[in-house]
């Protein structure tokens, strides 16, 4: 197909394409004639994959490059991939590493220990999680580090309904757009979600409802 | 306290702490010399709250800045509050309006008649609902929108437990602290928690166990 068409069924528009392209996100098409290029269904979701990560999961255009090439590499073990491709989309920080710090890091091996969870020492969310604990102790927020284990249940709650059907994608690739999938958009659902719940909790808990602003 | 002081009690770099100034997220010191000025226990606050938001939170300075004016116009009833402070930490963008999106705005509108919540028209995490219901859709995540129901379901059961604790905050000011808490450093505690269980998961469900990786 020629790049409108692609446009249309990617539903990408041309100018954002093209930028995909030059930053190496999307593959160039194949030349037909010297200023005209095909493309086949493999850009489509290609396109579509790349403006989902930048544009929803709100990812840096290095950090689509990077999960990209996980995806490529097609690890054959699926265990390989989805750790690649999950660790892929957590953002890098490096946390103060203050004595907080290290106390929250103990509070999630605990937490890790007691539910029997096993993880690899390099799994990115060890840190993303004790470095949140330790922030909410400095802010003060003792009471949101007292929900830890209630917010643990909830997550493996959903993971034990979600990774058994991950997994039955069966392909490396197709099990990498699928955790692309449940946690970018899913952790964007569940974020809208709690900011709707929040409102609809708290209207009838005060006298002015919804009705007014 | 002087400069040196305020940088050990809140944990940010002075570097760090003149940028923040400069960018107007945390107010000037009072001046006690022309070259020598005085912070207090506000501005150990501020700061704390402008990291947070900034690294923790991902909040562009623009947006730190919008949410505080939000919390100093100190809008004297606490829905006003929840709102204000909630709707300024949703991501702003324009969703692709096509039938796609038609079709999850109103999945998002059945979904809060059938649940009985009662949403402003304003609050934004409609839209970044349905937007995101529609990417899915238009990614071909079918299975992830099915399950729009059982994550509402989680959503509601934690925000009847946090909104009466954050309501019971009492002034506005630290009820709009306290949003951010439970929402910018909640959701990241969820989202790492998320992929911690769904390691956790997987690992006993694939052949190769998280020792090799």
């Amino acid at each position: 197909m020629r790049m409108a068409e692609l446009s249309a069924r990617s539903g990408v528009p041309i100018p954002t394409i093209r930028f995909y392209m030059r930053e190496g996100l999307v593959p160039p098409g194949e030349l037909t004639s010297p200023n005209q290029a095909s493309y086949d269904d493999s850009h489509v979701r290609a396109l579509k994959l790349a403006r989902t990560l930048v544009e929803v999961g709100g990812l840096s255009i290095a950090r689509v490059r990077a999960v990209q090439e996980h995806i490529r590499a097609k690890d054959s073990e699926l265990m390989g991939t989805l750790g690649s491709v999950q660790y892929g989309l957590t953002p890098e920080r490096e946390p103060v590493e203050d004595e907080t710090y290290r106390r929250a890091e103990q509070r999630v091996e605990a937490l890790l220990g007691d539910r029997g969870w096993t993880i690899r020492e390099r799994n990115p969310a060890r840190r993303t999680l004790a470095d949140t604990l330790a922030t909410l102790t400095r802010l003060g927020y003792g009471e949101l580090v007292d929900r830890l284990d209630e917010y643990a249940s909830t997550a493996e709650q959903l993971a034990e309904r979600e990774v058994p059907e991950l997994l039955a994608r069966g392909t490396a690739e197709s099990v990498a757009e699928g955790v692309i999938a449940y946690d970018v958009l899913g952790d964007a659902m569940l974020s809208s979600l709690r900011r709707l719940a929040q409102e609809a909790v708290a209207a009838p808990l005060l006298e002015d409802g919804p009705g007014r602003g």
